[in-house]
């Protein structure tokens, strides 16, 4: 039988999400505290992965199991085992048809950023600075141009290997949150550091390097070297899997 | 000359804002590092305490110095002397009349809050966690009873010695942000934990211990005993000053 399970997660201490030889990763502490807690082994399938420092907010994974479980037994146990920075939320039995990475339709991410002369400690915590001042509504023009389907290679890190670099962002855009600022984009997929490279181009936006329309340039230019760099990964949640 | 100091901190690792022996506080590294930078023993006033844990998103001071200063230079050269948790964003010279604490006339303190079944690590970092649900309509409800002048006795830690307890709340609203719950709150003046008092009396609101027209009781009885716990520390910024 399948349970889907819903996670959060602090990466700043983590190697990412994906279990990798002789590194911390989100991956390997569930798995190891699923098998304590289940007395079998446990493979974990998560949505996607995120990258090294990234966290998450909401994070959907599965596994397979051949008995029934205790759910709610299992969370207040497998809580008490994990690492503080690393809390699940929901366990549920679904059908073996759901898996967390293909059956996903789309995902939210948030980048929190802000600027000024200098960092405010508090807000440093949970968001990306950057220095001086942005224009947030060119910025937010900008990301208009990013919304459909396109070939985003000139926004994913060298070295993926994904066969198809076309992906659709059906919504994209910034908001003013307190003292921060918000980019939430929606996309049906993202490839390997794309929403960091969106968000440096986006800063290059803000800061005048570029123009809001040349986006449509980099985009068809397919060239990584176009777009801006990546942003720090410090700002970055997955915010929710969608089904 | 009078010089105006708008500093952000992150109160986590200190013993409150007001220097204290041996204490590790706000006051004292700024006092420290601004007579380092300036050659002339520095001391700090504020527009009033904050508590131990407690940070400031725009906290204001001035201090007093014989000779006029090159503003600019001060804050690059403290900022690279002070400890990454306390910042400088503003040093400029005032009119001898103005006073960091006299001449304030309203604070805004923010409390951010979430709750659920399990902590949600990253917001974990800046909000206050409270298991369970909370019914957010009937705290919002409770909040237009602080409203207005009143003896805030019961919403005062014991041990305080001010002579009068009258404080008027200008404004006090719970919203949704994102992930989290906000409450922000503007008075004229606050007393010891009073808005961490408030926050705990709202959270047995919300946990449905208390009603939300029994704020007027409590308030009128004076009695501390009859108010909620002192919510923690983390979670309550104090976002602004006004003059």
């Amino acid at each position: 039988m399948r349970y889907k399970v819903i996670i959060s997660y602090d990466g700043s201490s983590y190697s990412g999400f994906q279990v990798q030889p002789n590194a911390y990763t989100i991956q390997s502490e569930i798995e190891k505290t699923l098998a304590q807690v289940l007395g079998v082994p446990v493979t974990l399938v998560a949505s996607g992965r995120t990258d090294a420092g990234v966290s998450a907010i909401e994070q959907v994974c599965h596994f397979d199991v051949d008995n029934p479980l205790d759910t709610r037994r299992a969370i207040g146990y497998a809580n008490s085992l994990l690492p503080r920075d690393i809390r699940i939320h929901q366990i549920e039995e679904v059908s073996s048809d759901f898996h967390a990475r293909y059956s996903a339709v789309a995902k939210t991410y948030l980048y929190y950023f802000y600027c000024g002369r200098a960092e405010i400690p508090v807000l440093d915590k949970v968001a990306a600075f950057e220095q001086g001042s942005l224009d947030i509504d060119s910025m937010n023009s900008a990301c208009q141009y990013f919304k459909g389907e396109h070939d985003f290679s000139a926004f994913c890190a060298s070295g993926s290997q994904v066969e198809s670099k076309v992906r659709t962002i059906i919504d994209i855009r910034i908001d003013k949150i307190d003292n921060l600022f918000r980019l939430e984009i929606t996309g049906n997929g993202f490839l390997y550091n794309m929403v960091r490279i969106i968000m440096g181009t986006l800063f290059d936006v803000g800061r005048g390097k570029i123009s809001p329309d040349s986006i449509t340039d980099i985009i068809n230019s397919g060239d990584r070297a176009r777009a801006g760099k990546t942003a720090s990964a410090k700002g970055l949640y997955l915010k929710k899997v969608l089904y």
